[in-house]
């Protein structure tokens, strides 16, 4: 369908060049490729995030502006929890035909705002009328000084770990809207309140801010061995650290922070979270501030030998496997 | 569902590891981004593609493979005509629960062949379960060195205009497949036929070669002044050119080349041939080969001042506006 579809193009083109936030982008929308100029002595970093309808979000629960927002989040967390600084995003788009123009419209302004405030351009992407549902995948397209990625596999015996955030409240408010079924309450509970006044784990549900000023500033002080966000969940994405760098762990139950609204279980396997666990050399450790750029900043437990992670008890008498389950996606019920 | 999804990742990172071409990037599948070097002095290229089932294949028509080939064709294709080269690739994909497993691994297989064969890397992506068909998206990452890729923008008046390749073979064969509908013979049409048995049509249609090092030829001997790939068709793909270059263009009908199993308004008007469409400045044109590395070059028509494109007739006698119309996809019947 090449006449609409050329129309959105230069919808989003306009949109787009009013956020544009890089200089580094020489070539933006309205080419086969962009073309971009990254940093002196800088490597790409490049991470690319499904959204789809019925597994990510539901268009009754989540309000069009918040899809593109959390949308956005995904992949410019993905560059954060390397300590690296997003420079372009790419968005490929599939609608169904009967969408309402305005959803489009609005999962746009969703996602420009957020990427004007982090300074990201949209720089190109692809749309399609899609089969069934609305289909988005996000490109993020980042850079890093050379050699001085963040990765999973640093993470040495003996290193702290750490939270940023307060951790399942997201998922806290997914089994709200999941317990509330479709009744008239879930749907327009989202829509009814602007971004401002919903309480903080609605917030971190609906409108999750990506953690790239505390990203920058781990990887340039050098204080992360290695890093990860959490995107499914604590016990899940801390067994990636531990696998990728051949280590095992010791959590504090009492130390993981959660917002009032969430148990201690949905901290633990919560995901769609965004908030990053990182490691530190124990020698490092008291350079790391409690708070980093307004984010607090939580010791919850070690690296250790050998595989597995386990939880230790309020009265640190006991401990417990931390089976790494990450929470149900929208799609289950 | 992150346990298959983990497990499908583990397969998709063993698989492209085999086919690792490019020394360029330090970190691949398994952290949360990929971290690529580029050649210094060069510029990045990004493109993304969807390939959705019922939109850009049918499951019934395209054998897996010929579906892997041609979603990273579109990629590389994009790539090459700016005159870059491709250095990675990152595939999301969807896919519905009851896909078979074959399926998968053979769509991988026909990906990976022809990544391999450009020295490219599958260097990361996404995977998630998809509500309804096959939905994959194909991101590329090239360079090329500064300032020097070729854009649609860059068509002089008095520019002669030139095409690699016979048009119209691809969307000839979509129009037989389309014809016998879903009677046994289309479908097994070409899972019967390995690619070499198959016919230039066929070839070009089921496993079309992007124009890697045509571009990179064009491009290195600062021939082309603009160029774009032809997805859309001709008619559609020339009228980007024009419009972004501020130009009109005349074309010879005679000197269009087609196969011999295509129409004249196939190749006018065909898409998904991944040939190219380039202009080049009236002094340098006896610079430019019949041939380069393999493919024909067929001279066809002249940029012109103003508005539109014209097509000239055979005798030379008369003209008629040369509608920008693509072919349908794969969706209307």
């Amino acid at each position: 369908v090449p006449d609409p579809e050329r129309e959105f193009v230069r919808r989003l083109a306009k949109l787009a060049s009013r956020s544009r936030g890089s200089t580094l982008v020489a070539q933006g929308i309205g080419d086969d490729c962009a073309v971009l100029r990254l940093p002196r002595n800088h490597e790409a970093l490049v991470t690319t995030d499904f959204s789809l309808e019925g597994v990510h979000f539901r268009r009754e629960w989540h309000p069009a502006d918040a899809v593109g927002h959390r949308c956005l989040t995904r992949g410019l967390s993905d560059i954060a929890s390397m300590g690296g600084e997003p420079l372009a995003a790419f968005l490929s788009l599939a609608m169904p035909a009967d969408l309402p123009q305005r959803w489009a419209d609005e999962f746009l302004t969703g996602l420009l705002r957020l990427a004007k405030r982090h300074g990201v351009t949209l720089a190109g992407g692809d749309t399609a009328q899609s089969p069934d549902g609305v289909l988005a995948d996000i490109m993020v397209l980042g850079s890093v000084p050379r050699g001085q990625a963040v990765l999973r596999s640093g993470a040495r015996v003996g290193d702290d770990i750490y939270v940023t955030g307060l951790l399942g409240g997201a998922v806290a408010v997914l089994e709200q809207l999941r317990a509330e079924g479709s009744r008239p309450g879930a749907a327009s509970l989202a829509r009814k309140r602007s971004a401002n006044r919903l309480s903080y784990e609605q917030r971190r549900h609906f409108y999750p801010e990506p953690r790239v000023e505390v990203g920058h500033f781990l990887r340039e002080k050098k204080l992360a061995s290695a890093m990860i966000d959490i995107s499914d969940g604590l016990s899940v994405d801390l067994a990636h650290i531990c696998e990728e760098s051949g280590v095992g762990a010791w959590i504090s139950e009492a130390a993981v922070p959660h917002p009032p609204g969430a148990t201690l279980e949905q901290a633990l396997h919560g995901g769609d979270e965004y908030e990053f666990i990182f490691t530190v050399p124990a020698g490092k450790s008291p350079r790391v501030p409690a708070v980093i750029t307004g984010v607090p900043i939580t010791y919850i437990g070690t690296v250790v030998k050998g595989k597995g992670i386990w939880l230790v008890d309020r009265e640190m008498k006991s401990r417990r496997p931390l089976e790494a389950r990450g929470w149900q996606h929208f799609g289950g019920e």
